[in-house]
Formats: C-alpha cells, structure tokens, sequence
C-alpha cells in the first residue's frame, strides 16, 4: 500500500487551504497552482467543483483546459459535479471521484452544520438556547446532528419526521417526535425552528401556526423546506443557511475533505 | 380508523404484564387468561414467543391448541417466533405479526439494553464510569445507544468497526473509532469492553492484548463475539448479558411492545 | 403575602423591554415612562444604573430628579449602583436595593454568559468547537457554566485555577484541571483561552507559550485577565466580550431581572 | 518540597488496599503491616478511623496501642475521627490530620455517590432512567453530582432546595428547582427520590403526596431525611445507601484518599 502521494489542489476556496496544509502535514507534497499540471498525479479540486459548467469554483480555469491537460491516469477528486463536467473527463478517460458523494464525508460534516445551525440560534434568538424549545424536520444526517447539539446546550428538542421508524430513532435518541402532519397542532410552542428537509414540509397550515417571532432556520438544499415568500406573509422570517461547514469551521470542512480524499486513495490501492 | 380493540394476553412475562397495564390506560380492554380465547380478536404473546417450539413461553398452553382454537380472523402477534411455529398458524390462514422484527421496536429496546449494561459496569468496575475507558464493538443499534449514555456519564468511549462509514458516523457522533483490526494495538487501555457484534471479533490476538481485570461485557447474542473459555485462559471475565430490556425495565419494555403492536394496527387500519 | 405590584420602568434597554413584558405577563401593571414618577410604588432602573453617575442609564432623566421627585416610600431597584448614586437616595431615606448583587442574579446569567462565550468560539475559530481544546481560567459561576457549556458541546475543556478545592471541584464535574501556575507548561495546546478572572492571570510567560492562532476571550470585568496591547505582541488576539447577556439574550436576562426583583419584593412581604 | 514518602496503612478497608496501589504506582513506599510501627513516618488509618472508638476499624488493633506506639513526630492520616479519638493522639502531642475533611475529598467522593444512587436506581426502578423524574432534595455536592448524572442519562431531574439561591444555581445548571416547602404539591410526579439532607425534609405531607411505587433512595447520613418506619406506613420503599464511594468504585475512592493525603503533605512541606 502506497503511503504517500503528490497532489495538486486548485481553487481558492478556504476549505482547500486547510485540506492543503493537513496533507503537508501528514506527509503528502502538495502544489496549489496550475504550473506543473501536465505532469500532475492527483488533481483535487472544489466542492462544487464548478457553479457555472465552464470554470472551475473559485479558480480561474476553465474545465475543458483542465480535462485535456492532465495526464489520462491522473485521478482527479472534486465535489458534486454535474453530468457535464463528469463527461468532460470521462470521455478522456480520465477517473473522476466525487469526494462529496462518500457516507464519511456527509457524516462528518454535518458537525460543523449543526455548529453553524446553532451559531445562528445563539446570534438570533432573544432567550437563551438552554430552555428554547427547537423543533427540527427530518432525521438525516444534519438533523441528528443538530438535535444532539442542541440538547446537549439544554435546548428542548421535538424532531418532526414522515415516517415511523425515524420517530423512534429520535425517541430512542432521545428527543420528543412527532409526525410532519401533526406539526400544525404543535409547532405554535416552537421558539424556532430548523429544517433539514429539501422538500416543502413547512406549508401554510404549518406557518399559520407559528408563533410570529419564531425564525425558521433552513439547513436543507433546493428544493427548500419553506417558501420564503409565503413566510414572510405570515410574518416568520427565514434564514437561509446554505454550505456551513466551509464558513463555520473551514478548517475542519478542510481536514474531513484530505481524510475523505486518501480514504479513495488507500481503498483503491488495497 | 378504528380507536380501540380488545387484546388477549397470554404469558407471565413481566413486560406483559406493563404492556397490558398500558394498553388499558389507553382504553383498550385486556384479558389475560386463555378462557375466552376461541372469541378473541387479537392475540398477544411474548417475546420470544416459545423456547421449546412447543408451548408459549412462560405460559402453560401448547401452540398447536392455540392455532386450532383461535378464530381465522384473529390476529397474532408474538416476538421472533421460528418457522414451525409461523407454520402453525399460516396452516389455518391466521395471520401473525413480528413486533419485534419492527425498526421502532429494536431502536428503543436499546434504551434499556444501554442501561442494563451501564448497571453491569456500575457494579463490576472498581473505578467511576467518569473516567473510565470503555471499548464498544460494532456500531449498530445497541453500540449507539451505549456510546452515548456511557459518554453523557462522564467514560471515554472507543468505537471499534469494520466499516470506514460507521467509524465516521461514530466519531461524527463524537467518539474515539477504531478498526476492528487495530483493536490488538490499543485495547490494551480499556477498562471494560462491551461486545454488540454477534461474530467472534475478540479472538485470541485481542484477549492476549487485553489487561486481566478488564471485563467483557457481551450485549450480543449467539454467535457471541468471545469464546468464554478461551477469555478465560487469558484471565478474562465475560460477563453475559442477554435480554436486557425485560430485565433491567420490564415497564419500559412492555409499553414499547404496546406501542409497537397498536402501530402495526394503525398501519393495518388506514 | 401581596401578589401584584405597580411598577415605573426607566431605560431604554432591551432587557427591561422584556422585564416589563414579563412582569406584564404575570399581572402586575407596568408604566414605562417618567409621568407618573411622583406617585409610583416601585420604581424599577437599568443595570447598571448610570454610567457618568448623573443621567439613568440609557433614559433621559437626571438621577437627582429621580430621587427629589419620587415618594420617600417608593422602592427603587437598579443594578451596580455606585455610592454617589445610593447617597442621592439614602439621603432622601429612600429604600434603594440593587438586584444585581443578587446571588440568583449573578446565578442565571452565567448561562446567558456562557452561550454568548460560545457564539464568538463559533464564529471566529476555524475548527469546530466539538473536539477543540478550550482552556478556562478561573472556576466561579461564569467558568463553570462556559465549562459546562463547552464540555456539551464535545469540547474538551481545562481548567486553570489558583485554589486546590477549585481544581478537586473542576475535576468531580469532569473537566481537566491545572494550577494557573503551571498555564506555561500545557497552554500550549490550546485552541482558544476564555479569562474569567477579574485580575492579569495571562501574563507574559503564559502568552509566550501559545499559540498565534489561539485567541483569548474576554469575559471578565476590569483589571482584565490580559493586557491586549501585550498580547498583540505576541501576535494573540484577545476578543473582549463585556455584559453578554444583554447581548445574547436579553428577553432571558429581562426575566431574570423581574424574577429577581419579585423574589426580593416577595421576601420583604413575607 | 519532598517528593517521596514512607507510608504504613492499617485497615484492611478496599479502599486502602488501592490507597497502597496509587502510593507505590507514584514511587513512595508503602507498608501493610504494624510491624514496624515504632519507627514509622507516616500513618494511615482507614475513614471512619473508628466505629467503636477503641479499635481501628477492619483493622485487630486498638486505638491506644496505636497512639502509645507510634513516634512522637509521626504524621497520623485517618478519616472522621470523633473527639475521643483525636484525644487519644493530641494528648502524646502526635498530630492527626482528617482527610476525610478537605473539600477536595468530598468533592471528588460525590462521583462515586452519583454512580451509586444511579446503580441502585437502574436496578430498583421498573423503567428506564432515560426519562424518568427524579426529585432530589438538597443542593450541596452530593446532590449536585447526582442532578448532573441523572440529567446526562436522560432523566427529567427536579431539584427541591431550601434557599432561594439554591434555586437559582440548580436552575442555571438547567434543572427544575422547588422548595422544599412546595414538595407536596408535585412530588406526586415522581417515579424516584434521591435524599441528600441530612435532616428530616420528607415528612407526612410529602409521603402522602407520593406515588406508591415511588421508592426513595437515601443518601444523606443520619439524622436522615425520612423516618423509614413512617414511609412504610404510606407503602414508600426507603433504600438506604451509607458510603457509596467505597462500595461502587474502591479503586476511584482509594486513589481519592492518596490524593488527599498526598495534597496535605505537599501544602505542610511547601
């Protein structure tokens, strides 16, 4: 098993900074321009690896430079790429791996989320978190993080999820639970609320029932758990929260993307 | 969706006893005796269902008698019941539940299993769970469960896992984690080790790097994860500890069996 | 026992928007502006009262009116009076009792101090606080709610104090525990340092031995715990964070205030 | 400072025998026997020293002979002499040094407490600790202790204290406080209570108002907070629980002792 390896990093991304100086640090060398690309054995980029389709987040090149630059067994890791880019390099033959799309990467980054969520609640709320009664939608990744974080900070916690199993995991877990559809009778408790869910669980019947200054903190990525529009007429303000991890604990979210990236590397050299 | 039935409860098991009790403060009616049993609309029987495949555990009555005097209508419900006895039943076209092969039913059960393996330790160990250095096999139900209430008393908890993914949701969790084959390299500082994995994962390479006074707590059942007497000519204790909810909180456990069985008729109803 | 009172509230600060808010809620009647002054039962200011020792506290009234216009059996509750202020009251034999002097007081808004604490952790380090190492100096109310706190929050936290019974204390509630002496020695490995202690505890040795990138938060009053033109040297920096909890939480900290003040109206009817 | 002593310890207390363990693993000797008591520096007697007032207790050695044997300069450790005791060694001018009376003892033995109230409660209650309400009467450190570890396990603790600012500190720690004086009103709500004063603060009013199945776990030393013999009357289980510490972790409470002696010998050397 190969114990070491070259990469480059592009991208001027925080995150990558960190990923940069935990892989020096464990060993590996590591070039963060675009120089000796050509000759490049590992090319790391952002996550999401590209806003646009064309140019590389937060680096200035474009993608079609890249694909056809780098060596055909280059491997080249990036997060969260759409079909297009991963064609770019496919048809090239080149080997894509999408860090982001790893169990241990989502897992270990919904931490510095739930860190985010509650740096928010700490900023916004006028009470205390202790004694705040949170209610949290869904019961992923993020959402047991959360629900975790904020009871340990004394906060009490209701989980709201669809189905069964998930609300004894949260009952086991510890936290009251309700069902999604039972949230109209008892969100008006609610001193704030934080959603996880990418789907629209946070109708009408649900904000006519929250109390006016209870803010709705929204984790989840499109499509969102709330129309922010439509709150705003019941008077519920709603603070979007997207890509924690990178602006919470960017060093952190660095670290967990070089241990991500050499746990491929490790698997694929087993 | 109809509100209320009518249970027959058949079995000295204690849990039983707290299912009945909350399924009358529910409103439900409940017999306990076999006398009205060809009458009967719902039938509710332990967990397991039968030791000997022959008679109902903990009580005097035969299945065969049961199957054959109960209505085609009667629904069964009883705890890991094995193919002869599902048999019996399916012969005669009556239908028969598994409330403890339901998800909501083994989440919560880990509760009480926790804490039963939490008294053990309390009891066993010379030194404060605070403090102490406890080892934890496997990352399932059970090993979330004890991870977490071990390290909310104040242990230092070491997940030891197969898999990259359950070692990054243990220490997402925020625990110590550690592949199951690097346990001979540091388990040597465990105060206590408690098994959740139903495999021989503590063989003799991690009991020969093992301190004499640190016990074996095994959680699992058959196959077991240590070899007794093996453990013990390392000097080793094992301490079993089977079926842990009906002993260390009959009540707990009996009302989680109520709520696991009205579940499945609220599911069956809608 | 009397059950209601008349209160006059001065000040525009948030915290006794919500005092009043919450007296309101509980059925005493509440004035919040100076018209009435010469009639009112209990007069009620902010905390602390007067900053120049001449006007209220973010109200536009002299505290010299106050005390000539007020009845010489009106009761006046403010925080931190200085003595020129309690003089102008004495004087005229009128009862003055600062709440703030309040064991309860103080009690209740560490909690407050310490999310306030965490907020900043949150916001300015690069890692997540769950696994950073926070040193806090100090071990009275304040350091063990942000101990308390942090610990919750998967930090792992030390605490540095003078006092041998400080240290045995610190360590029964769970935390690592070092004599201030020996910061030089370990201070090292710290992520970030929050100062409790009203007195220059983080000297020159100790800054010495830190890290550039661990910063110091503030939370004590004056004499601080570091010189920060000192620490600058250093390349340290020091994040002052004075009264948190009007900051944080002022609806939390303004029901502490009117529950201070009804605990002291309750004792003195009693 | 020395660095090294020379210790006889007397008692054959489990506790002592880690005494000796935690003595000897720091490199000062350490010798079982009374054999060469004449010439010994340092003795160490087991806590209590006496039950009788005339023999060491666990140990077949009087009193008398100790104090008449040992060196005039020898230091005498032991725990909770009462005055006939102290007498005895005061008289030959020797001086004894209570261990037992430092606030760092009793501090770290209210760990010990707490994981013994909740061993007992685990074993003894039908449900789990995992939200069960636990009402705990007294806040000094055993108390304390136990509302933490409860509260860490899951249960819903209720702190009943006298003093207004008692209160205040439980309800900053983050659990329901009362008075004393309104027990009767809700401790009907209890599914256990844990008794810390030492003083009769469960009456009749209070018995009456419990739950049957209620059982009360006694921590306090005598005079205790409930008359057995009454509780029995209102069908109330008292489990009495003398001297945890040295029953549930004799290793913890050993090196505790070693400690304690060890702080006083460094304070006398300084």
């Amino acid at each position: 098993m190969q114990d070491t390896w070259s990469f480059t990093i592009l991208g001027e991304d925080k995150r990558l900074f960190y990923t940069a100086e935990a892989l020096r640090s464990l060993g590996h060398s590591v070039e963060c321009t675009a120089e000796h690309l050509a000759e490049c054995d590992i090319l790391l980029l952002p996550v999401p690896v590209s806003r646009d389709g064309v140019t590389v987040n937060t680096a200035d090149i474009r993608l079609d430079t890249l694909s056809s630059t780098v060596r055909r067994d280059c491997r080249v890791f990036c997060g969260m790429p759409r079909s297009e880019v991963s064609d770019l390099f496919f048809k090239r033959g080149i080997r894509l791996y999408d860090y982001a799309a790893r169990e241990e990467f989502a897992v270990r980054n919904a931490v510095p989320t739930a860190e985010g969520a509650a740096e928010i609640l700490l900023r916004t709320l006028p009470v205390t978190l202790r004694g705040a009664r949170i209610f949290i939608t869904g019961y992923g990744r993020c959402a047991r993080a959360c629900a975790r974080l904020f009871t340990a900070m004394g906060a009490r916690v209701t989980v709201a999820a669809r189905r069964c199993s998930a609300l004894a995991m949260a009952n086991a877990d510890g936290y009251n639970s309700v069902y999604l559809r039972e949230l109209p009778r008892c969100i008006g408790e609610a001193d704030a609320v934080v959603n996880t869910v990418p789907a629209p669980v946070l109708g009408e019947t649900v904000l006519s029932a929250m109390r006016r200054n209870c803010p709705i903190v929204e984790i989840a990525s499109a499509p969102y758990g709330v129309d922010t529009a439509l709150a705003a007429e019941y008077g519920i303000t709603v603070l979007p929260a997207p890509s924690l991890p990178g602006k919470v604990a960017p060093k952190t979210a660095g670290i967990i993307i070089a241990d991500t990236v050499l746990n491929i590397l490790r698997e694929g050299s087993e």
